[in-house]
C-alpha cells in the first residue's frame, strides 16, 4: 500500500504545481476585470472546468479505471459518482475560495485528495498566490513546500486564533444557530477570523496558523486533501459533536489539541440551547 | 506644500521598506516559537518597539522639531503627544496585526502617516508577508508596489465582499450591538471576512479586494494611512453615520462607492434597532 501511494504521490504532484499555474494565471486575469460582474463568474466557471478537465484527463490517460467524486453537473464520464467506494478515487476542488478568486485575496487553493478503500491516503493543497504547497501522505507526516508543519499546541480557547465562517448565516434555515455560536466563539477566542476558504483554513490549522476551526455544510471536495492534512499535522478533527468524521457529509471541528476541540465543542452545545443573542439579558 | 509631501515622501519611503524588513525577520522567527505563549508577547513588544524606535529615530535626526501621535506608554520622548497640532506629525504603527504576526498569518503591516495642519498627506503601509507596500500621496493617487489601484465598483451590499471584525465582540458593552449588525450584514453581503488587521482591510478596500469595511473603536495609528490610501484610490471613508471622519477617534464605514457605504449604513441602523437576533422571530 505504502509503495502504491508513493507512486500516486510522485504522479499527481507536478500535475498539482501545473493545477496552481493555471489558477494564477486565473487570479492575475481578473485584477483587469475587478467591476465586470458577469466576467467574473465566466472566468471562475473557465478556470474551474480548465483546471478539473487538466487533473480528470490527466488521471484518466494514465489510470483510466480510477474514479472520481464530484458535482454531478461537472461530470463530463462515467467515472464520476457521488458515492464512494473502495477503487481509487479522486476527490477535486480546482479553485476553493472562489470569491477571494475573483477579487484577488490571497485564500484560494487547488485541492486533491486521493482515497482508497474509503480511506484518503493522500492530499495536497496549493495556494499559488501564497506560493504554498501543502501535502500529506498517510501516516507520513504533513509538509508546506517540503518542510513539516505542525499543529499548534494550544489548550484553551481563549489563546485560540479561531475560524467561523460568518458568511453561514446565508443559510436561511440555519442563520439563527449560527449567530448563536459566533456570539459566544467570538467573545471567547483570542481572536475569530473568516477568510471564506475552507481548504485554506484546513492547512492553517494544521500549519498552527490556527488552533481551531469549525465548518458545516461542505463537500466532500472542500474538506478530503485538508481533513488528512490536519491529522497528519497532529491535529484532531471530528463531527463536530464529537462523533466520527465522514467525508461524505463533511461537518467537522478541528484543532491542535483535543483540549482546544472539546472546548469548543462545549461552547457551540452551549450556544444551541440559548434563545436568542444581543438581548438585554446578556 | 507638493514639494514638501514629495520630500517627506523621498526620506520616508526607504524607512518604510526597512520596518518591514524588521517585522519580516519578527515574523520568520516567531515561527520556531509557536506554542511558546510568553515567548510570543516578547516577541511582539520587542519587534513593536525595534520598529518605533528605528522610525522615531531615523525622523528626529533628520527633522528633529517633527512630532509624534502615540501611546503614551511607547513615548520616550517629549515630541510624543495625544493631540493633533498643526505641526508636521507622523502617526506610526510599527506593527498591525499582532495576532497574525504571532501566528505567521499574512495580514500584517507597518503604517506610517504624516499629518501637516491636521491633514494625513501620505501614507505607506509596508505587508513584508505579502509583498505589498501602499503608498499614496496628498491628491496623488494610491499605489501599491508602484502600480496604481483603485477601489472597486460595487454597488449593492449583495455583490460585496465585506470586513466585520467579529472580535469586536471582545467589547463586552458593545457586544450586543456587534451581534445584531454581524447578524444583519453576514446574510446580507456576498461574503463577510475578517482578518484582525485593520491597515490590511484598509489596503484591501483600497485595491477592491474588499468592497466594504466597517470598523470602530481604533486608534489613530491603525487608520491614519489606510484613510488616505482609500480616499486616493477614488473610495469612501467616513464616520459610521455618515459624519466626516475624525482620524483622532477613528470610528468608519469606507467603501468603493457611496451607494454601497449609504446601504452598510443604513443596514447597520437598522440592526441597531433590534431586540435581540437568534431567536425565533427570525
Amino acid at each position: 500500500m505504502e509503495s502504491q501511494i508513493e507512486e500516486l504521490y510522485k504522479f499527481i504532484y507536478p500535475l498539482a504545481i501545473r493545477a496552481g499555474e493555471i489558477l494564477l494565471e486565473g487570479y492575475e486575469r481578473t485584477e483587469k476585470q475587478v467591476d465586470i460582474k458577469g466576467a467574473f463568474y465566466d472566468v471562475v466557471t473557465d478556470y474551474d472546468n480548465k483546471i478539473e478537465e487538466f487533473l480528470m484527463n490527466a488521471i484518466l490517460a494514465k489510470y483510466p479505471q480510477h474514479k472520481f467524486i464530484g458535482e454531478e453537473e461537472t461530470a463530463k464520464n462515467n467515472n464520476v459518482s457521488k458515492e464512494l467506494t473502495d477503487a481509487p478515487t479522486w476527490i477535486i476542488d480546482p479553485i476553493d475560495g472562489t470569491s477571494n478568486f475573483i477579487k484577488q485575496i490571497p485564500h484560494v487553493s487547488v485541492s486533491i485528495a486521493l482515497s482508497i478503500n474509503k480511506q484518503i491516503v493522500l492530499g495536497i493543497m496549493n495556494n499559488p498566490a501564497q506560493n504554498k504547497v501543502y501535502t500529506a501522505k498517510l501516516g507520513q507526516g504533513a509538509y508546506c513546500n517540503g518542510k513539516p508543519i505542525h499543529v499548534s499546541n494550544c489548550q484553551r480557547l481563549g489563546d485560540a486564533n479561531v475560524a467561523y465562517e460568518v458568511s453561514l448565516l446565508h443559510v436561511h434555515k440555519e442563520s439563527n444557530k449560527h449567530i448563536k455560536r459566533i456570539y459566544h466563539v467570538g467573545r471567547q477566542a483570542r481572536r475569530t477570523l473568516a477568510y471564506s476558504c475552507v481548504v485554506d483554513e484546513l492547512c492553517m490549522v494544521a500549519a498552527g496558523n490556527l488552533d481551531a476551526f469549525y465548518i458545516e455544510d461542505m463537500y466532500p471536495w472542500d474538506c478530503a486533501a485538508g481533513s488528512l492534512l490536519v491529522r497528519e499535522a497532529g491535529g484532531v478533527l471530528t463531527h463536530p459533536f464529537g462523533g466520527p468524521f465522514d467525508i461524505m457529509k463533511p461537518d467537522l471541528i478541528c484543532a491542535g489539541t483535543e483540549a482546544l476541540r472539546k472546548e469548543l465543542e462545549d461552547v457551540l452545545r452551549r450556544a444551541d440551547q440559548e434563545k436568542s443573542v444581543g438581548g438585554d439579558e446578556h
